[in-house]
């Protein structure tokens, strides 16, 4: 499985993926779900993927592919794309397509296969954005009303985002709010795992500020995992019944 | 959808069951899944729900009816089983005759129904027990290594009882934790709501100590609510990134 994350603050964008991808229970690899594509002062992208390996793997190729095609226009490469909408659009339509394929080719061993995604980021002239893909290629998009997005395994990370984060939110908490969120998930669901991706595009840079992977020996996300459960157990004692 | 947890505790069983149940999104009601069967001294067993109310009604109507019997014998009554664990297997062998009569008139119509419970308790003589009884009548059973069992929308409230349960927990920290577990829940999920019902089996009472439903407009739940989210606030404050 997986957890992936996408907050959409005023100040910008905090993005937090895992890396656990598992073909059934026993194989057990390390695979990155974040992807950056990114052209300074212009635009700066983020797709984050859960679901099926062969159907995120193939979506992103064949981004990747029209990318580097020097012929490749916006309504194939999205980093000719006008808007973010368009972006979540081309994203979308290369999702489903791909989708369909391998569908076709699971369908006959009666088995299915599918993905999702989040797409986020911003290009010059437009505003912040980020929208979650479904498998069908269809979007929605993170609002002030709902600020976040979630992908994989996102019910144990929730509650801790429903408490903190509003448009308001610094960069700076939100990500401390991702990464715990995260942590709750990794605590919970051993599906999920290390190492993390995380990603912070600030508003109106067009650029990525930070992309750091969290390494499962990193000493500042393990010391904030221990204060974070401490933390709690001590509020969790103060709380008269 | 719903929420129930069952902790077990060296001390005591601790229970709390939401009530909202839906047929479609907009046909909401509220139904207890709290059940409670007592002799004094003898023996106390709880039985929760979650599923499709025609399965989980059938089934307690069924266990009820064999306890109304006069001539039912330890094979039918939960009153008469020697062990928990018969109760456990005369409980599962109910709902998956239930769940299979109710499944063959769905199939027909291509649709499915099915239902799992929490059974709990402790008979004269025996150890205080907690089994969890999926739809086809096989069951798990709580041991010290996992004290507690979950069954409807589980993942939200999961973190804190993974941080501080354990069999030590008293029984007023215990019914703290599953409240503030049922608090997440109903926080980032609808189709979970109140009132709940709490109920308290001590050990080697064989009998029920508190059976409590707490109603939307209690104000203990609601200043506990309020107290949870400002220690988590405050909490997520303190930590360092």
């Amino acid at each position: 499985m997986t957890y992936c994350v996408g907050l959409l603050l005023d100040a910008g964008i905090v993005l937090l993926s895992d890396t656990r991808t598992n073909a059934g229970l026993d194989n057990i690899s390390t695979y990155r779900k974040m992807f950056l594509f990114e052209e300074p002062g212009d635009r700066a992208i983020a797709i984050m993927t859960a679901g099926s390996l062969s159907v995120t793997q193939t979506t992103l190729a064949r981004l990747q592919d029209a990318i580097d095609d020097p012929d490749a226009g916006p309504e194939k490469s999205i980093m000719h794309c006008q808007t973010m909408l368009d972006v979540a659009q081309l994203v979308g339509d290369t999702l489903a397509r791909t989708t369909q394929e391998i569908s076709q080719k699971m369908t006959a061993m009666s088995q299915t296969a599918s993905a999702s995604l989040i797409v986020a980021g911003q290009r010059k002239g437009g505003e912040m954005r980020m929208f979650l893909v479904y498998k069908e290629g269809n979007f929605i998009e993170a609002t002030a009303d709902t600020p976040f997005l979630q992908i994989g395994e996102h019910k144990y990370g929730k509650p801790i985002l429903d408490r903190v984060i509003e448009p308001g939110t610094s960069l700076v908490e939100a990500q401390k709010a991702a990464l715990l969120s995260m942590d709750s998930t990794l605590r919970s669901n051993l599906s999920v795992g290390m190492p993390l991706d995380l990603t912070v595009i600030e508003r109106d840079r067009m650029a990525v500020s930070v992309s750091r992977r969290i390494e499962p020996d990193d000493e500042t996300f393990h010391k904030m995992s221990l204060a974070w459960s401490e933390a709690l157990r001590d509020a969790f004692g103060k709380i008269e019944i």
